[in-house]
């Protein structure tokens, strides 16, 4: 066993750049914002593709409700201002994750273009790539996997997004996933296609 | 080139767990908490560790005021209560770093015992190390790296630690480290010595 020695270390005023990291990591750091309407398909995608990019040996995190709205954002309630205060921070906490080299996929209805909009504008260009997870109203609804349109449609929930609040749909996502048609396996596997043509992730050689 | 086959990604319901991202890391999520009076060295020996880590092929990183307060924290002020929401919500994100396996250093005064008690609260045993970046008072205000004891001693600050706010010093710190005596180098030893102890990371083979 060698001791390090401290003419070994040298003394630094500043961070690591983030390119040592990736390099580290063979990855890109990046940001796949999923977006769409509660029992889209989100989690279970971002789940699916933490899992598959991690078995690859990739760095990969997934932010959602469970780990940010318990933890960081448990301060936070379901007003207008407490929402957008809520997606604001998943995209500071996102582009800190890119910064330290990290495959990121956060999993938030997150309804409104604006504050995904500010989020991209967060990162550089081609770091941010927001996935619309799509399926029908009528389909989610029926999927109803926390019964949150059942109290929603009883007025237990008010202001819940596709019955009394708006969602609105991305303008140019990066991905269209329309998961009353497509599997969520099928899912990862174009967002991993998506993140290799982009050089985030380098493609697995035969 | 082989295309990924949908057939060899399995579909998930939950989060890839923390041990598989930290064998594919070699190391442990873990949170260095250094603490201490501005100008006590705490951003020099976190950035000194966080490169020496990174060249040792570890995945570290540093949360500080330039990677914080202008981002994820950009809405909150000096007011005791912000100051608290601030140091809350650093917490938070070292946990969601430790979640996903990073050692991970955070570079604040947090002068309150409380609110870095909290802190250490929000994770296991084991996962938290608070370094205390001690040096004379005097000693800080000599070096005043940012010019702040002068404003604050011309009164154009206000509530500065040291000054007229109070720092209190952690009653069991995991490190002490005397910045008067000790260089930035020989800090990062004992602090790299201090997660090998405790298997935070595997320890130098000769």
């Amino acid at each position: 066993m060698t001791k390090i020695k401290a003419t070994n270390i040298t003394w630094h005023e500043g961070h690591v750049i983030r390119s040592e990291r990736e390099t580290l990591l063979n990855q890109k750091g990046t940001l796949i914002w999923l977006t769409g309407l509660s029992g889209s398909g989100k989690s279970t995608i971002a789940f699916t593709v933490e899992h598959a990019l991690v078995q690859r040996g990739h760095l990969a995190y997934c932010l959602d409700g469970d780990n940010i709205r318990h933890g960081l954002n448990k301060n936070l309630g379901f007003s207008e201002e407490d929402r957008q205060e809520n997606i604001r921070r998943i995209g500071e906490v996102g582009k800190l994750y890119v910064d330290t080299g990290i495959v990121t996929l956060t999993s938030f209805i997150s309804p409104y273009r604006r504050d995904r909009d500010a989020n991209r504008a967060l990162l550089e260009e081609g770091e941010f790539f927001e996935v619309y997870v799509e399926a029908p109203l009528e389909v989610c609804e029926q999927r109803d996997p926390k019964g949150l349109y059942k109290k929603a449609r009883a007025g237990e929930l008010k202001g819940f997004t596709g019955i009394d609040d708006p969602y609105e749909e991305p303008l140019a996502p990066e991905l269209v996933i329309h998961t009353d048609r497509v599997s969520p396996q099928e899912a990862s596997v174009q967002i991993i296609a998506m993140l290799e043509a982009n050089g985030r992730i380098p493609a697995l050689e035969a």
